[in-house]
């Protein structure tokens, strides 16, 4: 995910106790190694990398090589010459892609508004051939292609050697081994699994090709897929400790911290967001019953909801409408998040009555429960529509509205579900625009009681990704244009990406066979 | 200088004992910091590297660094970020220039025969900023110009150093102070041992910029100039045990030797390139008298001149037309080299007879010295036109004819200098092109008296590549088509070149007032 805010002057709240504590948790990283490209192909003929090896390359020479599967790490290759002599210095570019048809874009041609440095493609001189180069960056790729700039007329480039070590801090020996109703649900249970391995480094990644950083939305996701796989919570505790110890002076929690040196709250702030880290943080503790964490970050979480509490409603106990654009909820240019950050917010205050009854804490336990209630009856009266059975949102009609009141409990069973179908089929209802929302509808559906339903949308939505050239999943999939872009070049999209790793979470918890 | 042949399956003959004497006189490089650039502009607005260093640069932003002269080095930049944090990595596009008019040209338009990997370019991303880079390759280059490619609206690039170490092994410390008639000549004299001192690698380089390696028609010049200044004796003496070392099967000196690697004799051979090693061996000698040279290398010099006798030859004791085209003399497509190959044979016949009176063979230096007299005889029958008053070959009149003829005194004093002025008068006679053949223009106006036109000639063509953006003598000049290059485009043009190093040597030998 990447949104833009810029504070000038912005300086985050340092904790320095639970940086320090995140920086103790920091997770030793597993190196696997790649040796050798699985298919290839030179000038879109087929052939074995040892085929590939001995073919000397000229200018313009294009050699694809599919490593199998996505892998995050760090590129070897092995160089040599054929010919006379090599009279002048090798010069080729590198183009590493997730899928395939990202190949096929034209990185000159990029002009989106995101910066075209996520764009992994290198040119590179080698004065002296042989030679065998480690790559000094890490890629997010599945495949390489090497494309010769230029060699001379006394001489062509070998590619000896082509090779990859992938680096992720999840533990494979974690997994424990499932099946589910058939192939397709199999295959995307382990896109799913692969996509949380990739994108778990050194902090849980929204995405290892952009923007590598921690996310809270994206966060939550991928911890509930990791308690039902790689089960790795002393990286979860470790991200739940970075947003907590880098906040807004006003102790809000940024949308997401870079880590990558001395961590750092970005200047962005999300409502629904922030509002994750009451339900993150009680489901870790759900899991662990990690005393030390509840005794952090407790008081940090209540923080959003008091945040928000004091400064984001009306009199009738609703999210101010001025203040839904501070939400995300979903890429959606004409979304009215009124009512959806009603809903949020009221799973917050769920969550935060629950972490305060962990800390025995009933005075506040009570405060939080009422409060809910509270505004799943302000949410009735404000949102619901009798007349025509769903939930409207500033005079709009949207699904998002429909699944969080559903999640929220506003609205429950067939009543819910009603309402979502109804939703999606409202002609002027802006579309779902990301798998984040996706897995929220998906789980809005369960919630009502909607099994099969939420199974097909799971196939669906997340097998069209797969039938599309995938092997993990996406940030962006949009199934009747393929090709979308939120940044104007699906170049500088991720395609393995946090917030689309959870089809393993609901497919353990829902649809386990054996 | 570059000039492609290919021999299939070519393996040069190497003689492991001439060329382990060979890397034991490998030089030591001497290593000169510059730590800032003397010059700076962002965007065309001049201003000082310290304020440079200060200003935020985002995409599109180009600053371009002047570091004062000419250097052969390894740059390192400091960069940092300005704004809220980097979100993206930083990207870049750096170009290295010998001359600030090789900035004006676009590296992704060449489209010439010889490779584009000589262009001095480097697109770079730097994913964590603060970053001190150290940049793995030599470049050759006077300005350094850098252009943000992108960073995001999240912050800007700092450039707060731009340092280089240049290398070189000629010692500064070796140089005499010299001053000639004015100050125009003392710009040249400068000029001429900067290119010297940047062509002075471990081996005698070509040119820094490209190619890079060791040519025999270079080497002889710059040995002569070194002889006047930074007195390279082991250098040189082991570039000729380099050309001895690494041979045809047959005997002949390649025209250039690979020396990045294990040397290795390319499989190029240029007839007049071959007869020079006698020479530059005799003028060696007799700067060094070094004993165990001659004893080494006087048969290896010999069979340069016997392989031309053998195969080469006329019975009427010409050069064969046909041979012709193994010889270089100049870029110049038309150019009929048969008397122009006739003069450096003769040169290298007495080249050969001197070497023998240092080894005291008198019975062969009297061969090579009839040799030399009867190709004279042969030469003044063969092309000299008493009806035109100077030299015709193959029908063509050309000013190289003369210049051969006259260095080889088939013809001297003013009857060698109207000859070389009617050529250089006669419609259809092809134009000198390159520095290489002016420099043999100016030593055969010497020496056949015409010192002031010497003068003139080395002023205005030496001259008028500083006056055109030089501080080091190039490769190509060609004074009406100031942007002519051989190659199909002025960017992979070599700067600074060995065969125009030589105004210092003319200067000192010939000018010298104090």
């Amino acid at each position: 995910m990447q949104l833009i805010s810029i504070i000038p002057g912005f300086q985050p709240m340092t904790d320095r106790r639970l940086l320090d504590k995140a920086a103790v948790l920091t997770p030793a990283l597993v190196y696997t190694e790649h040796p050798v490209p699985v298919r290839c192909a030179l000038n879109g003929e087929e052939m074995t990398f040892e085929a590939l090896a001995s073919r000397p390359l000229s200018r313009g020479d294009q050699a694809v090589l599919d490593f199998g599967h996505h892998l995050v790490g760090r590129v070897t290759l092995s160089l040599d010459c054929a010919g006379s002599h090599q009279d002048a210095p090798a010069f080729f570019r590198l183009d590493m892609a997730e899928i395939a048809s990202e190949l096929d874009e034209d990185a000159e041609a990029y002009d989106g508004w995101l910066s075209r440095s996520w764009i992994q493609q290198e040119k590179l001189h080698v004065d002296l051939l042989p030679a065998r180069i480690s790559l000094p960056r890490r890629y997010a790729f599945r495949y390489l292609r090497l494309t010769v700039l230029d060699t001379s007329p006394k001489y062509q480039l070998l590619l000896k050697e082509a090779s990859c070590v992938s680096e992720s801090s999840a533990d494979p020996e974690a997994l424990p081994e499932r099946h589910f109703a058939d192939s397709r649900l199999n295959s995307i249970y382990e896109a799913s699994l692969r996509t949380l391995k990739d994108c778990s480094q050194q902090v849980l990644e929204d995405g290892p090709k952009r923007d590598r950083r921690l996310w809270l939305g994206d966060l939550r996701l991928q911890a509930l897929t990791s308690y039902v796989s790689y089960r790795s919570y002393d990286l979860i505790k470790r991200c739940l400790y970075l947003f907590a110890g880098s906040r807004f002076p006003d102790g809000r929690m940024s949308a997401n911290v870079f880590t990558d040196a001395e961590p750092e709250a970005d200047d962005t702030y999300l409502m629904d967001y922030a509002l994750m880290f009451p339900l993150a943080l009680n489901e870790y503790l759900e899991e662990t019953g990690d005393h030390e964490a509840l005794g952090d970050l407790l008081e940090p979480a209540l923080e959003q909801v008091e945040y928000v509490l004091r400064h984001g409603m009306t009199a009738d106990r609703t999210v101010a409408p001025e203040q839904a654009s501070s939400g995300f909820i979903d890429w959606s240019d004409g979304l009215d998040r009124q009512a959806s950050l009603q809903g949020v917010l009221i799973c917050a205050l769920d969550a935060a009555s629950s972490l305060c009854a962990r800390a025995g804490d009933e005075q506040r336990r009570c405060r939080y429960a009422e409060l809910a209630q509270s505004m799943r009856d302000a949410a009735r009266t404000e949102f619901w529509s009798d007349e025509r059975g769903l939930c409207v949102s500033g005079g709009q009609v949207s699904v998002h509205s429909q699944v969080w009141m559903t999640l929220a409990d506003v609205m429950t069973g067939e009543t819910a579900a009603r309402a979502m179908d109804a939703a999606l089929a409202a002609p002027d209802a802006p579309p779902m625009g990301s798998p984040y929302m996706h897995h929220y509808y998906v789980m809005a559906l369960l919630r009502a009681g909607r099994r099969e339903q939420a199974l097909d949308h799971l196939r669906s939505y997340w097998g069209g990704m797969l039938d599309a050239g995938g092997d993990t999943f996406w940030e962006c999939w949009v199934p009747d244009e393929p090709r979308t872009s939120p940044y104007g070049g699906m170049i500088v999209n991720s395609f393995c990406h946090a917030w689309s790793c959870t089809p393993a979470y609901i497919l353990t918890k829902f649809f386990l066979t054996t």
